[in-house]
């Protein structure tokens, strides 16, 4: 019934998360009958774009444009102390709270037998390299659920005879959530109250 | 704070009805990081496709992405019919109905002095040429809103000298909604008791 162009466009779009038959329906019909064209033309190009230019950073893993995330070359930051977190949308999030001004590493999930996601399938080996004489903390941020728990604890006992400092964000978090949906008060909070294993 | 290329996918998904800076935060995220790259690429393929392909039918303007709408073409419907809407969107609604047979026509939008919109901004001289002697009626299903009701008048008075005749979708509609939150019973049954005027 629908144009095959715009059945296809609706097709492609329900594939985004939340967006369902009804919704992809009236974007795709907002895309080519309300929107400018050279929106459309811009959202188009910036998808691949984005897709096309945003890779790990080769050192954090933190999503970038760059070979390197400016986080890691920012001379005005503090090296000396690398916040671990499951995923770049979790510095994304520390960035926008704006009181943290250390470095980030990103493991790229967290350890999950049941769906099994063991320590080798994270950037555990890159963090490992990263921690040398220097180092003064490491913050492991990852979520408040079994899964965050027992990656955190994976690391701390991994690094326990490099005697670094090893702290985790505070129970300011509401236990058994993800990191992510916390509010900013309750993350400065979990930051503030970090504690030593 | 995010690499450019994100944010400027961010911007752009932003410009979509009901997507906020969350949301269009989430979809920018999930499509770098979770969605596949091919599918990514078809995504944005199919924006650019749609709005390259799709244009209005030179008879009808019913979106399509052929020279005349299928609809148009469709020798087992019945052409004798016109049933006269506001937006191709309301054709494609009608369609999913699945029991008008007839013809369209999209005006492409309604009369509204108060936004300054005449039957000068409407495909009404388009629709004037498709009234011949072959013509049996002419249903007017724009919307039950002061603006969609006083284009129903307008093109009634319009069409009073050449005899034919023309009809208005019942008011099963709900008085002062848009045609296309109706759902599918009352849109038959608007259908099924269209009043001559």
């Amino acid at each position: 019934m629908y144009p095959k162009a715009l059945k296809d466009l609706m097709d492609n779009l329900e594939k985004l998360p939340s967006i369902g038959e009804k919704t992809a329906e009236r974007l795709a019909l907002y895309i080519i009958s309300e929107l400018d064209r050279e929106d459309a033309n811009l959202m188009a190009d910036s998808i691949k774009n984005a897709i096309d230019s945003i890779r790990p950073c080769k050192i954090s893993n933190i999503l970038t444009d760059q070979e390197i995330s400016p986080i890691v070359l920012d001379e005005t930051r503090d090296h000396t102390t690398i916040m671990v977190v499951a995923d770049s949308k979790d510095v994304f999030m520390m960035e926008k709270m704006g009181t943290y001004h250390g470095d980030y590493h990103v493991l790229g999930g967290l350890i999950d037998f049941s769906r099994g996601i063991t320590d080798n399938d994270l950037n555990i080996e890159s963090l490992t390299k990263r921690i040398n004489s220097d180092l003064k903390e490491l913050i492991i941020a990852t979520n408040g659920t079994v899964e965050g728990e027992l990656t955190a604890q994976y690391l701390k006992s991994l690094y326990e005879e490099k005697q670094i400092k090893v702290t985790r964000l505070a129970y300011g978090l509401p236990v058994g959530t993800d990191l992510r949906y916390a509010d900013v008060l309750t993350l400065i909070k979990a930051v503030e109250n970090r504690q030593e294993y």
